[in-house]
């Protein structure tokens, strides 16, 4: 049904415009989670409140690129690689979509964190976020590049995350147990540090959906075996 | 092209087994979270010990199922409905393999749990578990059934499950602030309601899918709104 060269064109084109619209929800998520850890680090109480006004854009995405996904699919009946790429926007517009989400939760305790006087300088969360906003902005890339090398890089930098949040939970109990008195706001940070481990996850099976539309060889349970052992 | 009675016949019985194959994978999710919780509950190391191990087939599930929805969409190109309940079923694949990993990470936390003597006797988060699991089983038998009553019922439950996991977290606050020697293995605690809380939240997820299977409405972004005010 979908030989002539018109249709074909179309299609290109409509797959062009779905990997866009990926990219700039991605971006707007990144953006999210920036300013959320921002507003802790600077102790911004309107940053954070602006984070939690700004998931509304997110959602409408999510909500505008599953019907496009569903219209591709439906209009066009791609096959193969081009199938894949649609069914993976399907996914990666579930995992930028808790994303979003998880930069509201960070933003919620930011804002818890702002009615304790601040428990350390913080050096850990901010360097999680960085690695975290970087894995995801990759793991786009790299699927709409195809670029399974970059791709690759993002599984890589899980480890990474994931020994920072193991640090700063250490970090964050000994600070508790020789001073209770901080022990609310240094439950926010852990629980931010979590947090941002998600977002984490969310771009590892973004970079793990890169690799399999380009090897068809999927990763995903090979990938994800190493890092469960010590994983809070 | 996909209009004879045989290979209509032949998809219908391939999406019955589609189903069925994500009943199962739901099936052994819910009995891995179960386990993980009696874990902690019973305080029954080798309890835990085996969800860490259980987890294999559960990943295995979710790679067959994405595997089978890719076949049916290659093959069988559905429309409608069927195309909308093939899609579904890729994300929900997602879901109950990321609530595997939500389980595993209960028992690797009741392991941690289990070199402290017991904090309190375990109420809320046992309630919690049978939240979240009922959650599931729900979840999944309305996108099975097509019934939005049951799903819709799901929704609900999930302000119950937000309700318990604050509850936990005041409790073992205070509990940490009257009596610092127990925060390490407290903490351990409220890391494990954040887990049943996000297992109740991808069931959510999966009673949103059955509803617009059916009716086309997209209750995603209304339903979430007001139950993220106070998420930590």
């Amino acid at each position: 049904m979908d030989t002539s060269g018109r249709v074909t064109r179309h299609f290109q084109e409509e797959l062009e415009q779905l990997k866009t619209q990926l990219l700039v929800m991605a971006g707007a998520a990144e953006e999210q989670v920036h300013a959320a850890v921002l507003s802790l680090v600077d102790r911004n109480h309107n940053l954070a409140e602006r984070v939690l006004g700004g998931d509304g854009p997110i959602n409408q995405f999510h909500l505008e690129l599953d019907e496009r996904c569903f219209q591709l699919l439906a209009l066009h009946q791609p096959m193969a690689t081009d199938l894949r790429v649609v069914v993976s926007a399907v996914k990666i517009n579930s995992d930028l979509e808790r994303i979003g989400d998880f930069a509201v939760n960070v933003a919620e305790a930011s804002l818890r964190y702002l009615r304790h006087p601040a428990v350390k300088p913080l050096i850990d969360i901010p360097k999680m976020a960085d690695v975290a906003q970087g894995m995801l902005r990759d793991a786009l890339n790299a699927y709409v590049q195809q670029d399974t090398v970059l791709a690759e890089a993002v599984l890589d930098r899980d480890d990474t995350l994931d020994g920072l949040k193991d640090q700063v939970f250490r970090e964050l109990l000994s600070f508790m147990l020789s001073n209770p008195t901080v022990t609310e706001p240094a439950l926010e940070l852990i629980l931010i540090s979590r947090h941002l481990e998600r977002i984490g996850d969310h771009a590892t099976n973004i970079a793990e959906e890169a690799i399999f539309i380009v090897s068809g060889l999927d990763v995903r349970h090979h990938a994800r075996e190493g890092a469960v052992s010590d994983d809070r």
